[in-house]
């Protein structure tokens, strides 16, 4: 059987498989990202992939990446947390390998993985996936083909626009849902309600050595699941936020599910409950309409992996 | 060569022609809608079906209504402005005509229109097309196919999210884009606009006979023409709005073209300038890469009879 | 002992009391108000303080209306619901009673009586009272004396800025408290949570005959007591700004005590307890200091003929 | 003739001045702050305030600090930039210099400065004050008296809500004015529009070395000098929002003056042009009615030491 290797290229670490047919991942490896030298994270990524395909009948190469790709699925054209700019990543991996490759945004390889073989596995035709990391990704899929969009660049749903004048977001714009739903701002609430109501957030603080500035995304998860009032308010109000945007994605595109990954959905109900909450609220005008689920996604952080080596199996 | 009827049923008429492989409507007639009676509005859309079949070598019917149509295009599920509700619509026209007949959401109907022979006809891909009336309508053209989605309701773009807890819309929820650049909203702020400062809406009082009350939305296109102050103003509110929102659908489905279309840009650059400007500028971070252009509707009030017999004509 | 007379010309009726030093109201009386006919209105003002004052020892009147009053308190220079315009209403009733006249804006009276007799009978300096009726009044002590502002219209805290492109306000603004926290907002709410899910508002809409455009006021407080869900969450809402705008008063005038009046407040902890998380919510990061208390206004309607009667006794 | 001497408390500096019943600055020192350090601050202002006495036949002496003071004026309850906390700064510099000593909050003695010799000095009541510099501050004269509230903090102006939702403050509710209308919301926002728009602030960019994250508030007031789009715009944005907070302003308290004071404000017309059409606009609805006018303070940088030492004079 012909097996696929996908790479999964983060701010920090570059990981890669060998998947099959099954979306099953038969091997792993890891590597630091040295994300400063261009040079250097290209080294890196040929040399997992040399690695990983020593021994398999390798077919393709897929490799998800943060940023903008170009509508050939060859250049990444800008990396929010690596130096690359208009990077031809698909021509320097493909002539050192010698294999087939295709490059994706990261969101779009996650969204595919889910709606192959994770939580939206029984859709033959339609799903959105928002994933909630340290920022806010997205990927469509519908007719059972990812959306790609005329330049390369649809699925951008981080910046939609949440709060006209909100707070200002690192694309320049005010207001966008990735600082109202991100682990970033999970973070920022949870900071925030620290210092205004320190006797709330006990938990929360005795894990951050009593400093709220030093409160991380994990201690809010564990506060929160702990009880602490003020980080289980932290992730109703991402949830509060993220509901509403996913019910514009029901109006919009009407999927057959929706789907919410990324880090922080490791939360379970304390995100999905608010979430769940806010989106039936949202469309209670739609309440004779049926509607699509929002489930939490399944692959866990193995989804670029797994996304970007089924990509590959379909060049 | 075989001919298509369409058919555009809205809330005071019911507009109907006979339709070329070429987009070109041969023949045209229109009753006005008995919109209380679901009977009698059946009956007049099957007279004028019949009235128009004489004489030609018709294969099928295309029906555009404002409401949802469930997934089959069969059934009028709701239809805000006439009294149907579960109306099997198919099955009686087809019966009573012995046609194929499809039933299709109007702003999907005026959307298809515009991708096969109207402002994107030369995009063979994708648009998204807003359409601005009495309220806000969508339709989305995916992989050169209608968006219908999961539940047969995909692109009501009328009730994406704009202001939190802003101006409350007919569906339930506050902050409709529907509320704020819709042909309504051009009223309502041109009527708060002629009441605070009437001496700034000279021309649009004149035409309302100095009630700013009985402003309606062609008194402000008509004034705004003229160079009444408040009147642009009006028109600057909406397309500030209106542009917000092509820049969402931009960045979530990054299509090949943008339309805007429905009565209301009749205004021209009184509505697309500022419209335009309020697109750019909340694209401004994406500046460095490649978006569809905006344009203008071209096929005026007929869109809906050309779309919906070009539908049809895909049966 | 000398008394006075106080007059509360609301837009249905006109009440009229004679009032003692203590507060007290020895006798009443009632007209019905011919609203549209100022030469009319006038009359039964000046009819009905003739009565009134027929053997009693009467020192002086005072008239609470809504609208804008002019500086020296003699003319009313615009009542929304009156056909008022420039009306010099104190020189007319005085001339024809004899007696001395103030007029001055019910929300400033009713905040007066509260000041003096009422809910902040025990603060010496400062109050701030917003009033929750139709719309949304208010009325500010400071220095022991009501604040008339340097043109005679301090205190109109319906239009403070609480949503930016908010729901249109009939001044002409967007987003005024008055649209978010008034009786209006209330009904607005509670109709849109009946149409929109009227399983949960089954009390309310018994109470309406099924129908949800006939919602009113009093039907949401009934329904509230009585557990229905729509109607809870309506009050919520407008609390939830209400406790908003008391923070910001808070935060700009320190006062000694915070009043919420009008004929919402008969809704006692339905609307005060929202109201009251809100406030303190917003006043998170001044929990180290102290702030005032908001409580629930004591005089209900009678609140207007004992302040204006008090007004008049410091001629 | 007696003096006072007034001393400003800054972050980074202490300024302090020996000054007339007219007003007139006689003498003036300056020390560095040592903000870090309790002790060393007070004796840093006992210092100053010893050298300045020296020769002079002072009278009392007048201290304004950031933070909030207690009701008796006596200490400093929370100080943002020093490590105040409830400091009985009165006591320490009264029982070290055997003068009379009176604490006050920078906002209010900037405003009581205008008020008595600067913008406001022709109003004999009523005035209110926002001080643009980081932050935003206020001061509130009304009956000719500086407004101090029931708890000593009254006119903290900086954290009326102004965007729900909007972007996180420091004080941990969002949406504060201060986020939208100071001297950090104005550097933000030239940041943001030169990241995004690096073609329309090429003045700015040359000022700030060509790197965005270098632009400083007085970099942005020369660019906009200079006709640069981007700051002028960032200008625009903050006066957009602070009219919005004056008219509210006129609402509440209807003020005989407004001023605009603090180091944005040397922008000039920058600032002031937008910043009173959005007032203007905000008030359309009152525009048969008389409201203050909108003015820059006109004492600059030394209305700390005036007002400081004026209020000293009145104990």
């Amino acid at each position: 059987m012909t097996l696929t290797i996908g790479v999964d290229v983060g701010g920090t670490k570059v990981a890669g498989g060998v998947v099959d047919d099954t979306g099953k991942v038969l091997v792993q490896a890891r590597r630091d990202t040295p994300a400063d030298d261009v040079g250097k994270t290209r080294d890196v990524i040929i040399e997992l992939v040399t690695e990983l395909a020593t021994g398999h009948d390798i077919g393709a190469v897929g490799i998800g990446a943060a940023g903008w790709i170009d509508a050939s699925r060859s250049t990444v054209l800008f990396a929010p947390n690596l130096a690359w700019r208009d990077e031809p990543l698909r021509e320097y991996v493909s002539t050192a390998t010698g294999l087939p490759v295709i490059v994706e945004n990261d969101g779009n390889v996650a969204a595919w993985a889910e709606f192959r073989y994770g939580a939206a596995r029984d859709a033959d035709d339609s799903m959105v996936m928002f994933t909630i990391g340290t920022g806010v990704g997205g990927g469509i899929v519908l007719g059972g083909e990812l959306l790609r969009g005329a330049n390369g660049i649809a699925a951008e749903l981080g910046h939609m626009l949440t709060v006209p004048d909100g707070h200002q977001c690192g694309c320049g714009r005010l207001g966008c849902i990735e600082q109202y739903a991100s682990g970033s701002a999970l973070v920022r609430f949870a900071r925030a309600g620290a210092r205004q109501e320190p006797q709330r957030a006990t938990a929360l603080l005795e894990l951050a050595g009593g400093d709220a500035e030093a409160v991380t995304g994990p201690m809010v998860t564990a506060a929160a699941q702990a009880g602490d009032p003020i980080s289980a308010e932290a992730f109703a109000q991402i949830g509060r936020w993220l509901g509403t945007s996913l019910a514009d994605m029901a109006q919009i595109l009407d999927p057959q599910v929706l789907v919410v990954g990324g880090g922080v959905v490791e939360a379970g109900d304390l995100l999905l409950g608010p979430t769940r909450r806010s989106f039936t609220d949202a469309l209670a005008q739609r309440s004779r309409l049926a509607v699509a689920e929002v489930r939490p996604a399944e692959l866990g952080n193995t989804a670029g992996v797994i996304g970007a080596a089924d990509l590959a199996r379909r060049l």
